[in-house]
C-alpha cells in the first residue's frame, strides 16, 4: 500500500470515528436534557419568585443572588460576580392615556418607554400628527409639528419571515422617535408597539435622547389602540391625545454580571462563553427575554457535567446585567477580559426567546465559518439547518473586537414579538421541550467548540 | 457554437427563468398570506361559533354547513358535499373518578376514550394493576388481572425529537388497552394520557375492542393524576380506583365530506387534493386538530386565486369527516374517486397542527421523490428543510392505492401533544403567523405540483 493512500485511509477512518464519537456525545446531551432537564424549573423560579428585574431594581439584585447560588449548588468550579454600574430608570405609577373627541374620552393602553422623562404631573394633552417615517415627519417640518404629539405608526413588516428583520425595520421609531419629534417642537411622542400581534398590551423597550434635544415624554401604545387612534384621526384630525406618566431616571446603581465556570482540563486559558442577560423589562417576568437564555446557559454547563464530559477549555455561563437599557454588563465583561488578558475563543448568546431551535447566526472569519460548516451534518439530525450568517448577540458583541467568534442562538421567531417587552412575557408562555431543545443545541455547539477549537 | 452546447445553454436558461418565475410566485403566496391571510379568522369562527364537532354531533353538521358556505363565498368553481355515514359515539354526563385509600377519596381527572362503553350506572371500583406494556400484562396473566382495573402507565418517550414518533410508541395503550385487559378478565382500563406534558387535563382519543372480547370501560387519566396513582400504588398496592362514565355508541349518523374546487384550465381531469379533517374530539374546539388543517386547505385555494394564478389542473380543498374515530370520510372519498374514474395525481394533508412549517413527509415512488427533491432550493428560503420520507396523512391514505402521491404537512411538533384531544385544544393556542406560514408552504407545494405534475 502506498504511503499516501495509507495516510488517507488513516485520516478518513479517524475522521469517521471522531464523527461517530461526536454524534454519540451530542445524542447524550439531548437525551439528558429531554429526560432530566432542569432549566424549566429554574425559569419558573426566576419568573415566579424573582419576577421582573429591570437594572437597578430589587428584582435584578434578587436575580443576581438566585443565579449565583444556583450555580454554586451545581458545584461549578468557580462562581463569581463582576461589578457593573447600571442605569436606574423607574416607571413609577401606572400610565394613563386617552383619545379625546369633544367630550368623549376613549381610554387606551400605553407604557412609558424605558429612558423617557415623565410628563408634567397633570399630564400632557395636544393634537396629534400621525407619521409612518422620520422622513415624512421632517417633511412636515416645525410649523406643523410644534406643540403637537407625534404618533409614530409604522407597523412591523409582516412579510418578513424572520420577525427580527421586521423588528429592525420598525424599532427606530421607539429608539429615536422622541428625538426626531422633540427636534421639531413636539410635546410628546407616542409609538406603535413593535410587535407582530394585534393586541391590547403596550410593548415597552428602551429609547434615548440625542444630546441637546428637548426631552419630551414618549410611550408605546398597543397596536389595537394605535389602529383606533389612526382611524379616529381620519374622522377627526383635530382630536387630542392625553397621556400622563411618572417615570424617572435615578442615579446609577450597583449591580453585577454573574459568572459560573467549568475549568478547562487541557487549555484552561482558552475560554468559551455561553450566556444570556439577567435583566428584563419591568412589565412582566422576562420569561423569553431573557430568563430563557440565562437558565439555558447554566443548564449547558450542568449538561456537560451530567453526561460526564470533561471540557478541554474553560467554559463559562455568563448572566449579563443591563442588556435592555445600557449594555453595561456586556461592555464590562469584555473590558475585564481585556484587562485580565483572557483569551475568549468563542461566545454563544441566547437572547431570541426559548423557542424551538433552528440554528445559529455566526460572526467570524471565513475560515472559522468554514470550520463550523463542517459540523452541519452532526447538527442536521436535530433540525439545526440554519447555521450561517446572522447576528451574535448584544451582550457578547463587545468581545468581537478581540477576535472572539460569536454565535447567536436562532430559534423559530414567529412568536417572539407576541411577548417582547410586554406584560405577557411570562413563564406560562414558555414550552418546556422547546426550551430544552434550545439548550441542547447550545450545548452541542459548545461541545464542538471545546473539542476542536476554532 | 456547437448545437449541443447551444441546447444546453437553452435548457439551462429556460430552467433558470422557470425557477425565477416559480420563486416569484411562491413569494407572492407568502406575501398574500402574511398581509391578508383569512384562515385565522375562519378558524376563530370554526372554534368559537361552531365549536366541538365529533362525528354525528350537531357541531359536526354545523361545521359542514359553515365550510360549504365559506367556500361558496370564495366563489370557487364548484362546492359540493359527499354523503358519509359516520359512527356516533357520545360522552354523556361528565366522568367521575377517584383513588380510594381507606376512607380517603382523591378525585382525579379522567375522560372516557372514544368508542368505550359506559361503566355500570353506579360506576366500577376495583384494585389496580399498573403495567407499562402489554407484554408485562400478559405475563401477569388472568389470575392477577381478573376483577381488577388495569392501569396502563407507559409515558411517551421524551427523547424522541419528533413527538409523533413518541406518540406512535405509546398510543397502542389507548387504542388496544381495553382489549388486552378485557381478555384477562379485568373490569376496566385506565390509560395514561398520551401527551408530552405533565398536566391536569385528560387527553382522549379513539379506542376499539377486538371482536369477541369482553367490553370493559376505558378512560384516559391526566399525566399528573397517573403519576399520583402510581405513587400511591407503591405505598398501598391494595388501594382501589373508582370511575363512572356514561358514554354510548348510537346508530350511525348521516354526515358529509365538504369539497371545494378550482377547475383546471389545461388538464382538468388531473386532480390535486389539499385537505384536513372537519371532525374533532368533543372536549374542546379542535383548533389544532384539525380546524387548522381545514381552514388552511380552503385558504390555499383562496391564495392561488388572490395572486391571480390559473391552475392547469383541478385543485380541491377537502374537509374530510370522521378522521378521529372511523376514517369513514377518507375511505369514502377514495371510493368515490375510484367509482368516478377520477385521476388524483397528488394529495396534501395538514393534520399535525397549525405550527411553524418544517417540510413535508412524502409517500410516493423514488422517481417522484427525486422530482420533488428538485424543488428543495425553492422551498429552503422559507425554512422548509425537511422534505422527504414520512407519513402522508390518515384521510388521504386511501388514495395511495391508486397511485396518488401523498404529502403530509410537517410543522414543528413540540407543542402538538400539549393540546391533542384535550380540553385546551382551543383557538387561543394557535398563532396566526405560524398558521399562515403553514398555509403558504402548502400552497407552494400545490403550485409546484400543479405546474409540473408528478
Amino acid at each position: 500500500m502506498k504511503k499516501s493512500l495509507f495516510l488517507l485511509l488513516f485520516i478518513s477512518t479517524t475522521a469517521f470515528s471522531q464523527t461517530r464519537e461526536d454524534s454519540i456525545i451530542i445524542r447524550k446531551i439531548y437525551d439528558e436534557v429531554l429526560t432530566n432537564g432542569q432549566a424549566y424549573e429554574w425559569l419558573r423560579y426566576l419568573c415566579k419568585q424573582v419576577g421582573p428585574r429591570l437594572s437597578g431594581s430589587v428584582g435584578a439584585q434578587k436575580a443576581v443572588i438566585y443565579t449565583k447560588e444556583l450555580m454554586e449548588k451545581q458545584a461549578f468550579d468557580r462562581v463569581f460576580l463582576q461589578d457593573v454600574k447600571v442605569p436606574h430608570w423607574v416607571r413609577g405609577a401606572k400610565e394613563e392615556a386617552y383619545i379625546k373627541l369633544g367630550k368623549q374620552k376613549i381610554k387606551v393602553p400605553i407604557a412609558a418607554l424605558g429612558g423617557s422623562v415623565a410628563t408634567a404631573p397633570k399630564g400632557v394633552e395636544a393634537e396629534v400628527i400621525e407619521v409612518k417615517s422620520f422622513q415624512q415627519l421632517r417633511e412636515l417640518g416645525k410649523d406643523k409639528v410644534k406643540g403637537k404629539i407625534v404618533f409614530f405608526n409604522r407597523p412591523m413588516d409582516p412579510t418578513k419571515l424572520n420577525t427580527f428583520e421586521a423588528y429592525g425595520g420598525a424599532v427606530e421609531q421607539r429608539a429615536n422617535g422622541a428625538t426626531e419629534a422633540g427636534n421639531l417642537g413636539a410635546v410628546g411622542a407616542i409609538v406603535r408597539s413593535v410587535t407582530t400581534l394585534q393586541d391590547d398590551v403596550p410593548h415597552s423597550g428602551s429609547m434615548r435622547y440625542a444630546t441637546g434635544v428637548p426631552l419630551i415624554p414618549t410611550a408605546a401604545i398597543s397596536t389595537n389602540a394605535a389602529n383606533l387612534l389612526s382611524e379616529k384621526l381620519k374622522e377627526n384630525p383635530s382630536l387630542t391625545f392625553f397621556f400622563r406618566q411618572h417615570c424617572e431616571t435615578l442615579p446609577d446603581a450597583d449591580s453585577h454580571n454573574v459568572v459560573g465556570e467549568l475549568k478547562g482540563s487541557e487549555k484552561p486559558e482558552e475560554i468559551i462563553v455561553v450566556g444570556g442577560h439577567l435583566d428584563s423589562w419591568d412589565l412582566a417576568e422576562g420569561a423569553h427575554d431573557d430568563g430563557a437564555g440565562c437558565v439555558q446557559s447554566i443548564e449547558v454547563l450542568r449538561l456537560l457535567k451530567a453526561i460526564g464530559y470533561t471540557p478541554k477549555r474553560t467554559i463559562r455561563a455568563v448572566m449579563f446585567m443591563n442588556e435592555e437599557n445600557g449594555l453595561r454588563g456586556g461592555v464590562k465583561y469584555a473590558d475585564l477580559a481585556k484587562q485580565n488578558n483572557e483569551k475568549h475563543i468563542a461566545a454563544v448568546e441566547s437572547d431570541n426567546g426559548g423557542f424551538t431551535p433552528k440554528g445559529f447566526g455566526i460572526v467570524g472569519k471565513a475560515e472559522q465559518k468554514a470550520k463550523i460548516a463542517g459540523w452541519k451534518s452532526l447538527l442536521a439530525p436535530y433540525s439545526l439547518h440554519e447555521i450561517g450568517p446572522g447576528g451574535g448577540g448584544a451582550d457578547i458583541g463587545p468581545l468581537a473586537q478581540s477576535g472572539t467568534v460569536l454565535f447567536g442562538y436562532k430559534p423559530d421567531t414567529q412568536r417572539y414579538f407576541d411577548y417582547h417587552h410586554a406584560a405577557n412575557d411570562n413563564f406560562e408562555n414558555v414550552n418546556k421541550r422547546e426550551l430544552d431543545l434550545g439548550t441542547a443545541s447550545m450545548a452541542a455547539i459548545i461541545y464542538l467548540l471545546d473539542k476542536y477549537g476554532i
